[in-house]
């Protein structure tokens, strides 16, 4: 077979899909844009290669997407399409697609604006996309099942650059929907899913349900930054949690809080992690459950006879100290609120004793980890980031809200728990490898891929036997011996 | 009586109410923190002076918070508290507060750290809050029944500064749960609600559930900032809008989309504020009711033995400047998409047409508004901001999104309907004019209204007859008369 260089981009060429692939080896995406009519036959090879296909085309049947793409599941390979206008992989811009960094938000979509719009609008809002699959508008329906939507959240589940996924179709078919629905609650991604034109659902389990792609884009940057502010956090600390895993006592959560409502939240956020709980507050406990307890010492039954918390740290700082003497304690969640009617500086009032605490522990061998977010501004007296700097010096991890904080502590016990990681196996090359892309049609196609580094040999499909379909098929069946 | 400044602070003072309230004439607010069991003697004479009552002392009887809460309201005031930790009016931050600056986010709490974590994360996030009102930890109890978090509601309502309300409460009783979603919908505000504890419903009518107060801070900085986008764009061109008012026969939506997906979505919005219309697509229409049409100018029909949309501009240059001569179009709506696959200057290839369309009506002293937004990266080869300059030049509004756009649109078509402005009432004096307090109780409270620039006079409050009760009932009943 005969390759050359395209001329005007240096683009390598070949007449013939084997000649292509030889030319490519490892080749893992074959983009297709010819004439629907010849779809099925080409793609049909192009599977038996395994190699995923990206089908730009349409005119494309029902009945042969559906044989596409249920021999693509059968041999671990995608169909993306037909009728699919835009693919992000890897970076990689595939036919009608805009230029967006690499961040942590992956994307499914039915079809090509919806992609183009929400991958867009993350780009502007300085954030990034892992993979933007295009999926085509037919596959949620009946007929097709939802297999390449399936197929496509599997890979984007396995997928370690994302954290979250970004699901854009029109209503799926009933019996698919539930399919999908299904196969978002077994994630372990957040989801935001729009089905364009139905009213969103509330909440549940991992999926968040909107209504414009703009908000599918804004709420996805949200979730991004909140679940990589507390993954930062965590990996922080990583050597701390080892030391803390490797003694099986500390387990628990304590909670100190000067903030009622605050106390409140961080109960509510750690009670759902922990499963159905009844909420009651006795005592001034806000959560007593198990050995985790939070605490609101603002409760009349800490106050009487004494200032407020916000003001008199004297309570909170007997309740750390009283931590020395506590062996179950794996992590200690604070509020620190600072503006009119608060202590001067409530950290510098906290930090003796945390990092007597520390250090007490340490003599042991032992860690204790210390959380805590602050609850003000800059332009309050105290100084919003002096109080964040004073905690983080005495070894405290400040999130930025009372709900990250909260949310560390339970991916922190959720890591203390000895359990066997999930062994996924590596099914899909396509995102797990570089790149290399066998353009199968509009030449155009291959500039963009070349020039976000990623390998592309252009194949100059032509019809087989001048188009004649009799003798097409004819040599079909032939080859196929 | 006697009124004297006090020393350390400049701050004026007074040994009575009503010298308190002489020494500050249009007084609005009594910030009260007194001892629970003689606060309802004071405020209900605060009340009688037509002066709302912001109360921050707890250990008030139920029966006493009711009936003042009764009187409060029928004389158009507003009672907040007890127990009301937190509130900040008009920028002036009272009791425990954090410095927070200006802006149109209101919130009404029933707690203290609720309102403080909310409001500093809305000031980090460089947003603002018009004022934030605290009602009480039992305002939403079955026994009062949410008079003050009605009243609150009311107020934010008619304040011009507010576009967005935040509403954070326990889960309220069920009747007054009821009330209150009422009110909500009654408004033409945006609601975002948090119920603690509860999980979030699904959207509804104007309001948005979440389930933390981060979420609750940031939903409300993303619709402030969608709002103001809108609303800043319709200011900017309030003149054109007046034009095309007073052409009584200018009241229809033409949108020309070159992506399917997002003549989808502008449909789809459109539709909602029309009222139910069914989805249907028909001959390229996205939609196509009572003279407002939204084409899709990539379906099959425009597109046969032509180049798609996005790479040729001639069918929407052709149905730009038929409208040449259409009468009874206000509005025309527009994508631009740009990245790989896409014209090099979709926006130079359409805004010759465009000029053409508006210089024709104006030389029939008629105006037209094009709305578009743009879908792309700066680092697409058309460069967004690139495309963004082309439009806005040729008079073209251009919004962040095709979300912001559609808004636009809608919200025009509003504007145009004659009808008659609700004239509201200016109910309330304590947000329509400056600050005014009178702290009765803890002298630190001054300090922070004064430097904040809110009036205050302190009037140093001791129990009545030495504290004797039934002395103080008795003279109480003797002042009655």
């Amino acid at each position: 077979d005969l390759s050359a260089k395209s001329s005007s981009t240096n683009i390598p060429v070949s007449r013939s899909l084997d000649g292509a692939i030889n030319s490519l080896p490892g080749a893992n995406i074959a983009l297709v844009s010819i004439p629907g009519e010849y779809v099925y036959s080409e793609v049909d090879r192009i599977l038996d290669k395994n190699i995923n296909a990206f089908v730009f085309s349409d005119n494309v049947s029902i009945e042969d997407e559906k044989k596409l793409k249920e021999k693509a599941h059968s041999k671990g390979l995608l169909v993306m399409g037909p009728d699919c206008g835009t693919g992000i992989i890897s970076g990689v811009p595939l036919a009608f697609a805009n230029v967006v960094g690499k961040g942590n938000i992956g994307i499914v979509g039915a079809s090509g604006t919806g992609i183009q719009e929400v991958s867009s609008i993350i780009a502007r809002l300085g954030k990034g996309v892992s993979h933007a699959i295009g999926i085509g508008g037919r596959d949620l329906s009946k007929e097709i099942g939802g297999v390449s939507a399936l197929d496509a959240l599997d890979i984007l589940e396995r997928d370690e650059d994302t954290d979250v996924v970004v699901f854009i179709s029109k209503p799926p078919a009933e019996s698919v929907k539930n399919k999908v629905i299904e196969k978002f609650k077994s994630m372990n991604k957040k989801i935001v899913a729009i089905f364009l034109g139905e009213k969103p659902e509330k909440e549940e389990a991992n999926i968040k349900y909107v209504w414009t792609l703009e908000d599918a884009a804004r709420q996805a940057v949200l979730i991004s930054e909140f679940e990589s502010q507390v993954s930062s956090a965590l990996k922080s600390v990583s050597e701390k949690v080892e030391t803390i895993k490797n003694n099986e006592k500390q387990r628990k959560i304590q909670g100190y809080f000067c903030g009622g409502t605050l106390a409140g939240e961080a109960a509510i956020l750690i009670k759902e992690y922990l499963g159905k709980i009844e909420n009651n507050k006795s005592d001034g406990f806000m959560l007593n459950y198990d050995g985790h307890q939070i605490i609101d010492f603002g409760d009349d039954m800490y106050t009487k006879g004494r200032p407020h918390p916000m003001i008199d740290p004297t309570t909170r700082i007997n309740a750390i100290e009283s931590l020395i003497t506590k062996e179950d304690v794996a992590v200690v969640l604070l509020d620190n609120v600072i503006g009119y009617g608060s202590n001067d500086d409530m950290a510098g009032s906290l930090i003796d004793s945390i990092e007597k605490v520390i250090n007490k522990k340490k003599e042991k061998r032992q860690e204790i980890l210390f959380v805590a977010s602050v609850c003000g501004t800059e332009e309050d007296i105290q100084v919003y980031s002096s109080q964040v700097e004073k905690l983080e010096e005495a070894g405290v991890i400040v999130l930025e809200t009372n709900a990250q904080a909260t949310s560390f502590v339970t991916r922190l016990i959720e890591k203390l728990k000895n359990e066997k990681q999930d062994v996924k196996d590596k099914k899909s090359t396509m995102l797990t490898e570089d790149l290399k892309v066998i353009n199968i049609g509009l030449e155009s196609f291959s500039g963009a891929i070349k020039k976000h580094e990623g390998e592309v040999i252009q194949y100059n499909w032509a019809p087989v036997a001048g188009g004649d379909k009799k003798l097409q098929n004819l040599l079909a069946k032939l080859n196929s011996f």
